[in-house]
């Protein structure tokens, strides 16, 4: 199954760059099960569905470490029909709806409360998409409720849904949404912001 | 029919609060046609679907005036199931596959031709997800032939599509690409990502 992930990180400031280039260290022990690929718009992970998300937190908490405020935004997609050898993504992990959805909830409640924290808080928000279904409801459902019981919901909005804490349940509830809803072998893509150091935390700036 | 969108302005400079402030009055002609909310996060518009790009290319276009490097990220989305009452998003135009193929491409070609130029170089990606519908894949290859003959393509990416151009040029096909196809009644969203002042134009960076 063919998975990976177009990001890309924004830290407000002058020295971007540095920031950027100082921690890329942070993916080296990922760089032998990922193919890393950079241009000027963003930089693309293809491997194993369950490393895409570790390798973004890591990097992203090392940006964020520079308390710069500092953005990471992703594509992340499983299933998308086409491409080219895709061995790199073999994963033993079980993907989508392999099992009763209350049966993967409860699983993924307790990946993310056994997820290591990084001391790290984030914001952010996130749309996941399944594709060429009608049923995707119940599965979007299930993921809300994982991200309740996982203490990293944080409030619908318009289009997508806010969720907040450390980066590690954080980026732990996204990958377990990424990973345990929606058809196995079905298209998902999940479309996520994730924030920190934000000059106005948890702000509510409508006029 | 609900459409709107969730998107976010990142200037990659200290004073990125400064800038954004700065080019708010870039919204203040359309502040009567659309909703706009700004959380910490993102700002969301809500209104009709032939606002939304037009006034985020306004935006984008007085922030990089500014010069420094800075991105758009958004979540574009119409026929969303759910949602509050959507008058605010009454529009005349035909959205959707309301016409054979070829004539939407036709239509939409025409309206990038004629879309005003900003002298604003642009350069981005964007995914297109048809949901719920199992037979998006031909929309999808005419929005890549509405990109080709607007000369605004760029490549294909992994995952994604790069555009480049003039701001008027690519804010405009996408939009096109927003409005004109997939079907008329269901979800669509479009995940965007604008790029200007990027110290790497066109780069290539992969090791």
């Amino acid at each position: 199954m063919y998975s990976g992930v177009q990001f890309s990180l924004y830290p407000m400031a002058d020295d971007f760059v540095g920031i950027i280039t100082g921690a890329l260290g942070a993916l080296d022990s990922y760089r032998d099960r990922l193919r890393i690929e950079t241009d000027d718009i963003s930089t693309l992970l293809v491997g194993p569905p369950e490393l895409l998300f570790p390798a973004m937190r890591d990097l992203f908490v090392s940006v964020a470490a520079s308390g710069v405020h500092c953005v990471l935004s992703a594509s992340v997609s499983r299933g998308c029909p086409g491409g080219e050898d895709q061995s790199i993504c073999d994963t033993d992990e079980p993907i989508g709806s392999v099992a009763e959805l209350p049966r993967r909830i409860e699983a993924a409640v307790r990946k993310v409360a056994e997820a290591p924290r990084t001391g790290q808080p984030v914001a952010g928000q996130f749309a996941l998409y399944v594709l060429g279904s009608d049923t995707h409801m119940p599965e979007v459902y299930g993921c809300i409720e994982l991200l309740e019981r996982s203490d990293v919901l944080d409030r619908p909005k318009n289009f997508v849904t806010k969720v907040k804490g450390d980066a590690g349940a954080v980026f732990e509830a996204l990958s377990e949404t990424f990973m345990r809803f929606g058809p196995s072998e079905g298209h998902i893509t999940l479309d996520i912001t994730i924030s920190a150091n934000s000059p106005s935390p948890g702000a509510d700036l409508r006029p």
